[in-house]
């Protein structure tokens, strides 16, 4: 341990990431385990003995290294941290899809990716620029649900439709969306993509020609709801209405 | 101005607090006019004369100074920003109502104020400790929302339904719940408490015998739904299926 050299703060061209906190870094451990390089874990860490013999079996170097922790958490007390190498993802044809344009909030797209998960919504399609998924920000705001998702970028929305959009429905949900969603009018629907616009300026008109866009009723009093709110209803009702496309 | 006093970091036993930001201090300004002391601006605050004049209205100071941004601010650059007194909150009777037991993000507190509004519940029940109501982080996250909804703090739930248990039905939502809340499922009631645990707690079990207790199902991958999720689920179909209840 003494030659290893002590790890980054996470930027952004760096080939690999990092899983902080307990919860987030057993996920790491279950669901993506060839991707792991290394765990951490500091002395007061209470499930050292259950990390230690998940490490062993996968063959993963596990190390007290506080100072570690300390070099790559974001500002907060960090129990345990995974760093892992970022891995390809291929989202599944035929399968539900959520597909995000340009969101920018790393805490919305963790819980965004925590509630698709919680909803059997495994595939992801991330349209243009925006928050970057391998943030550590995001991988500990979904809870590790992050392991679990295949999640694939596209530069734009037709490169999304060249790819996954054959004998698939795309559901845009816009303020001015031309159906209200409702679990009575929430369309039934083989196969789908829900697809959700920047917290800011949410999605450009353009998105209206790519298929049925939804509009969830809410109060005039707000300006809109949150982005991971509106996905958490729209993929619910859509589980719901379509229980086929949803895993347990 | 000279005279005056330069504004203070928020601390929780600060008679006032801060709306930060364009949108939360114009919200403040059109629903608690009573309670603005003042309004702050940066020099290139775009929206100056519409702030303004909406100041000379209601005879509020106005002032361009950049200094107490700063210093009030969360870290954030901050354009404009509202001083407030905290004022009591009062729950309607006979509406429908929230509760969060000891919510303790900030964040997700905000998120909920708004989720609520845009759902037309208006009136929240917090009970026992968790986040500061009042926090400019919380103020922020609810986009302002939390000036349109009637809040209020009760020690524990007993004297919360002391206060307004009587022809009130109750549904803890919990993670053992009872029914399984679907769209189908979600019970028709004319005066209903919907209530929530604590992000890593949830409800202790003494909630099942407040009422029907209910599930959001989610598939086994998740250890649960982020709580403002779980909110939104929960007041969407409740206020779809009992729409008296929701003000537009």
């Amino acid at each position: 341990m003494e030659q290893r050299e002590l790890p980054k703060k996470y930027k952004k061209d760096f080939p690999h990431s990092y899983a902080l906190g307990p919860f987030p870094t057993f996920e790491l451990l279950s669901h993506r385990p060839k991707a792991v390089r290394a765990v951490y874990f500091r002395e007061d860490f209470r499930e050292r003995e259950k990390l230690l013999s998940r490490c062993e079996k996968l063959g993963v170097p596990c190390l007290l290294w506080p100072r570690a922790l300390e070099r790559i958490a974001q500002k907060e007390a960090c129990y345990a941290a995974g760093e892992f190498l970022k891995y390809p993802g291929a989202l599944q044809p035929g399968a539900p899809h959520a597909a995000l344009v340009e969101p920018s909030d790393m805490g919305n797209l963790g819980t965004i990716m925590r509630t698709l998960l919680g909803f059997g919504v495994r595939n992801l399609a991330l349209i243009g620029g925006g928050a970057d998924q391998w943030h550590p920000k995001v991988v500990r705001a979904s809870m590790g649900a992050c392991f679990q998702l295949e999640t694939e970028r596209f530069d734009d929305f037709p490169a999304y439709l060249q790819a996954h959009g054959q004998g698939r429905e795309i559901f845009p949900f816009m303020l001015d969306g031309g159906r209200v969603l409702t679990p009575e009018s929430c369309p039934q629907s083989p196969c789908y993509t829900l697809v959700f616009g920047n917290e800011a300026a949410g999605l450009p008109p353009v998105y209206q020609t790519y298929g049925q866009s939804l509009f969830i009723p809410q109060s005039s009093a707000v300006d809109s709801l949150n982005l991971a709110v509106s996905v958490a209803i729209g993929t619910f009702l859509f589980t719901q209405k379509n229980p086929a496309g949803m895993e347990k």
